[in-house]
């Protein structure tokens, strides 16, 4: 075993916590198994499927039910979510935007569509997220607070916010990150894309950020087709955040005023109507989820090379993608297990390239990423859709 | 007569051309009376309602067919179509975009968006939209054309693009357009938002711009609930359009990698699957339009102080929002008859509010502007879905 790691034992893991044989094995697959039929078909039987609709109100109020917060807006997707979250707290052209270097895509890219830099932060062992006490001792260095706020020292830029990201569902450390915030004058806006049904000391996050990003694409714990949400717990934000997302129009019996730029963000009702009866079986969803990671860990306690990858101690999480990590000795070995798993029908990945490696984000200001780098070369995740935890029941 | 217009013939008049009594009668309203429940629920059944599905492309290939272009791409809606057409012809922050003071706001959103400035332009009586000779009269006076193309003399800003929006389906003059676009080195662009089924001296619209915009939100002829499309003859820049609406991740069995900021633009498949089954009844719903628009036509031939507007000769239009325009004496009647129809349950609305008189573009360049300002005062759509021209049948 010291010459190399047995992957063969790895995807049979995987399999004798998946109780299926001789299978194609997705990465997350939605279910739709409650009202989707009923609810779809309301709309396309009255006809109203498009940018207004009962369907966009309700999700709207069971989103801030389930997740704690005062108000929630429903948009088109997670990016555009994020967009206007960063737009909602001020984020300007040339302002640097703190972000993982450790993300999906998105997180950086609606740092761009302000026109702002994103600057890449280190993550931690622990979240798999910014790790804020590396992040509290970096600013120390390069950050000066004045009276307009936060500045890099070196770039001459403004630092306006940091946006965490709660990786594959799993809660980053928010207290200290908000203890940083708040000396550094920074907005905190959370990028809980993969995190509905993912709890922080007992409350759901997205309530540490002035406003806070949704996402239910496709292969999130619930899904409206494309879709996404923002959340937030100050009012006046909130309706703004609405306002901004419908076209900035006045409301008016026939005119067309619109008083601000706004954006085309509107969650369909028709797509709507999925989010409700999703959001319905979202509880159900998490136990299973959460069932299928505990055989995960039970699984690999057995397996040498490797560890399940398991919510951190102040958290609750939704176990979004499972991941497991290759002890370092064996990390050499990803890209060999991940062709053979993927060869063999069970889909894993890898974790997303990070975003300093990207050519049109590798000049951005960036910390020490030694953490993310570790991290990008041993991870992998595996099959974790809800009904995979739910055939042992 | 001569004191003022009789608003409740103008009532009547519409009435007689709906045979409909004691209803409330909507501006546009969708119909779902084809596949769609079976596109829907194949969705739904096998899980495949997101950014990925056999109906995105299908409805893609579907669209290409029907308008002729070589490359049709899907995207989440009209806004977001007009933003990547402009991206893809190289606007850029500083430049100047001619855009319709008459428009819908997203016109001029979508400029702001790639940073650029709204220049507005003057419409004509015969097609609602864009006059192509008072431009290319207007240019001759501010335009200097150098080798790195067109500048205003009196802002210094490059004009890049001028982009022309086929006014409730009638298409504008595109010839003489095309002739001073390429006299002034402009980009043309077409927002055919509205245009789907109008034709001008033959061809579909969207075939003139070297990218056009399409809409399919819920009050167009055909809708996704929320959608969208991107047209072009350019092979290129319909892979590129394709690439920078899907995140411009390149493709990989598992590897995260993009090679440029890219928009989460995506149709999702759930919404494609209703353009599919909307597209298959395209040809029944302008029939009907069509026959709706000349009942009007017919019935305001008899009504003094009032022109019902028909499509320019070279046109075949889709009669998307049917118009009718108030004598100049009687244009003052434009409010009391809204407020008239709206109360009767006749849902009609005027123009849209002209881009320069909305406080975010209150300072952007514009020409003179008085064929707009006078439509403002006079025009008012009336009652325009399908199916209200199918009840004479």
């Amino acid at each position: 075993m010291k010459k190399g790691i047995d992957n063969s034992k790895i995807l049979d893991a995987i399999k004798t916590a998946l109780p299926l044989e001789n299978k194609f094995v997705s990465l997350h697959e939605p279910r739709f198994e409650g009202n989707e039929w009923t609810y779809v078909k309301e709309c396309l039987d009255t006809g109203w499927v498009s940018s207004v609709g009962k369907f966009v109100d309700l999700f709207e109020e069971k989103l801030a039910e389930y997740t704690g917060v005062k108000r929630a807006v429903a948009v088109v997707n997670g990016t555009a979510a994020l967009h206007i979250c960063l737009t909602l707290v001020g984020v300007e052209p040339g302002d640097e935007v703190l972000a993982p270097a450790m993300t999906f895509v998105a997180t950086a890219n609606a740092i761009t569509y302000c026109r702002a830099v994103p600057h890449f932060v280190d993550g931690e062992e622990k979240t798999l997220g910014t790790d804020p006490y590396k992040l509290g001792d970096y600013l120390k260095e390069i950050a000066d607070v004045r009276l307009e706020g936060c500045f890099n020292r070196l770039t001459g830029r403004r630092i306006k916010a940091v946006v965490p990201m709660h990786t594959f569902g799993h809660p980053v450390d928010l207290d200290p990150l908000v203890e940083i915030s708040e000396r550094y004058k920074l907005e905190l806006v959370e990028d809980a894309a993969e995190s509905l049904g993912s709890y922080y000391k007992g409350m759901h996050t997205g309530n540490w950020g002035k406003v806070s990003a949704l996402s239910f694409n496709g292969n999130k714990v619930i899904t409206t087709g494309g879709g996404g949400a923002i959340l937030t717990n100050d009012e006046s934000l909130g309706k703004l955040a609405k306002h901004i997302t419908t076209t900035a129009k006045i409301p008016h019996r026939w005119a067309f005023y619109h008083d601000m730029v706004g954006y085309n963000y509107r969650l369909p009702n028709i797509n709507a109507a999925l989010g409700c009866a999703q959001l319905e079986q979202l509880p159900g969803f998490i136990t299973r989820k959460r069932a299928l990671a505990e055989r995960y860990r039970e699984v690999f306690g057995q397996i040498e090379g490797v560890t399940f990858f398991a919510e951190p101690d102040f958290a609750r999480s939704n176990y979004w993608l499972n991941a497991i990590l290759l002890d370092k000795d064996f990390s050499g070995e990803r890209d060999n297990f991940l062709e053979m798993a993927n060869s063999a029908g069970v889909m894993t990945r890898p974790a997303w390239t990070l975003m300093h490696k990207l050519p049109m984000f590798s000049t951005c200001p960036r910390m020490n990423l030694d953490v993310a780098e570790r991290l990008e070369t041993c991870l992998i995740n595996i099959p974790s859709s809800s009904f995979l935890g739910g055939l042992h029941e």
